[in-house]
């Protein structure tokens, strides 16, 4: 479907329930809620699936939009899903009854719905929601909120190799309808709790360096995330974080496990293959972004991924 | 003038010597190598004042544009300079002889040009050289770089209250020609020296929270500095790191001076006016972020400052 055919077929819809995926981002928030306001704006009832992992980050967005417990749509929408095992609990029973629109920008889309409206091109679902509000007269300064959350997440705030030209075309017709984003930004892109912060500190502190710094190590022990007083939520993204270190090429994180053995992430920025990498510790992923999975200690996890990345740079 | 104003002005001079100013940063310094590249495309002779204070993270941009030491220019024009005290030690004697014309958007310009091309609604300097060199049409791979540059460290990538809907058209414009704009945003907003990582987990480890954690204050002592091998360079912009913390209203960042005494830097984005707490102690500043500088030791002035928070909090 065209982002014209899409609006048409919205238009021509109601009593619409929207679906978001599983571990939301505020991607797939910010297109629901966008979505949701603008089909309420056109008349139609809409609300949207209510899940029970949103994070506190994209919760706001929602308020107001969640689906009373007995409602019962003629129309579900999934926004951002692109595979069927990323439905939620919540969203599980109404892929089994069918899904009549899916408007997604994955390229591995797996064409579960009756209709789908998909550009691959696009580095957030936002951007094409905004397409599609666009047609319906529904780009204002309601739905531009959520739609500039999901779009500047979807791309760090625009730092992301994925970003457009046409993402910035989104974010100044968006910023056209006069919103303040600066909150926006401070909330998703400048805001550290206490404890990611304490996170932080301890990995510069227990991380090792080798090969005068162009390969970073640390060690992510249950202790640390104790003293650092740390739960899933402030670990978000935390792969990334050595990655950032001026010379680092590749950076290691590894995570124990609370069920024992070691959880491993590997970043690498220069040229290093790092699915190779992990490839020879069982694990997968893509060359510049991989993980694995081994059993020992901190310590024995270490010097197996060393041994991982030396080998690989040897038939490089 | 406006821009076609400017762009005619441009296209009817020539051998063009180009001026940064004080302390260069990636606007001055973006918007002098867009210039100077824009200039020699149209078959003008142009370079750019060598200065001796960059800072390496810009030097990469003024490669091949730099001056000559005995190139005697017709037409001097400086880029993104407000004031006369903001003028380099080599640009100088270039203020006294007369500057031709000043491409600026600081609302504080002094007007000490003889033309001036101001729009101080623009987020960066960035932004007006791409209105003029897009009338000298002039915006292609080669600008686009510095302009991105410019337009994008200035606005903290788009973070910043003074990003607005024409930022991110100039954006799209940029990235339009098919520059590659991802190892840029890793350059200036995804890399961090090792120092600049040492004197963050130091800040954290000894920095305090007062008022359940809406005042933090860190002490940076000379020691601090010297433990994490750190450089001015690598102090950029820390006044705002506490600013980030979950909770945090009014943030106090407390430098320890070689010569004696301390220099305080105060940000507030919970309402508290930084400039009443910093005139207190003799300081000034805007609504939000305000200094002061005061004799004594890092205790001292730990205890001045939170004075100082107390009675400006007890008045409003």
């Amino acid at each position: 479907m065209t982002y014209t055919e899409a609006a048409a077929w919205l238009n021509a819809h109601d009593r619409y329930l929207i679906l978001t995926h599983k571990r939301p981002d505020g991607d797939t928030i910010g297109c629901a809620a966008a979505l949701c306001r603008g089909l309420r704006n056109l008349g139609k009832t809409a609300h949207i699936c209510p899940g029970t992992e949103e994070t506190h980050l994209f919760t706001p967005y929602l308020e107001g939009l969640l689906a009373p417990q007995d409602y019962t749509p003629d129309t579900v929408v999934s926004v951002d899903i692109a595979a069927r095992s990323l439905f939620t609990k919540s969203g599980q029973p109404w892929l089994e009854r069918g899904i009549d629109l899916a408007i997604d920008h994955h390229p591995s889309q797996e064409f579960f719905a009756k209709e789908t409206c998909l550009d691959a091109s696009r580095a957030a679902c936002g951007e094409i929601l905004y397409e599609i509000l666009k047609e319906l007269g529904q780009v204002n300064a309601e739905t531009a909120v959520p739609l500039y959350v999901a779009v500047s997440t979807d791309t760090g705030c625009f730092q992301y190799g994925n970003t457009t030209a046409e993402t910035h075309q989104v974010a100044a017709a968006l910023m056209a309808t006069g919103i303040d984003v600066f909150p926006l930004n401070k909330r998703h892109f400048r805001t550290k709790t206490w404890a990611r912060l304490q996170v932080e500190r301890l990995l510069v502190e227990r991380m090792h360096r080798y090969e005068d710094g162009k390969i970073a190590v640390a060690p992510v022990s249950l202790g640390l995330m104790d003293k650092a007083g740390a739960t899933e939520e402030d670990m978000e993204d935390i792969a990334a974080f050595l990655g950032q270190i001026e010379g680092v090429e590749t950076s290691v994180t590894i995570r124990e496990l609370a069920e024992g053995g070691c959880k491993l992430s590997v970043r690498t920025s220069g040229g290093l293959n790092a699915t190779k990498v992990c490839a020879l510790l069982g694990g997968g992923g893509h060359a510049a972004a991989a993980g694995c999975t081994v059993s020992g200690t901190l310590e024995k996890a270490e010097e197996q991924i060393l041994d991982a990345i030396r080998q690989v740079e040897a038939h490089a």
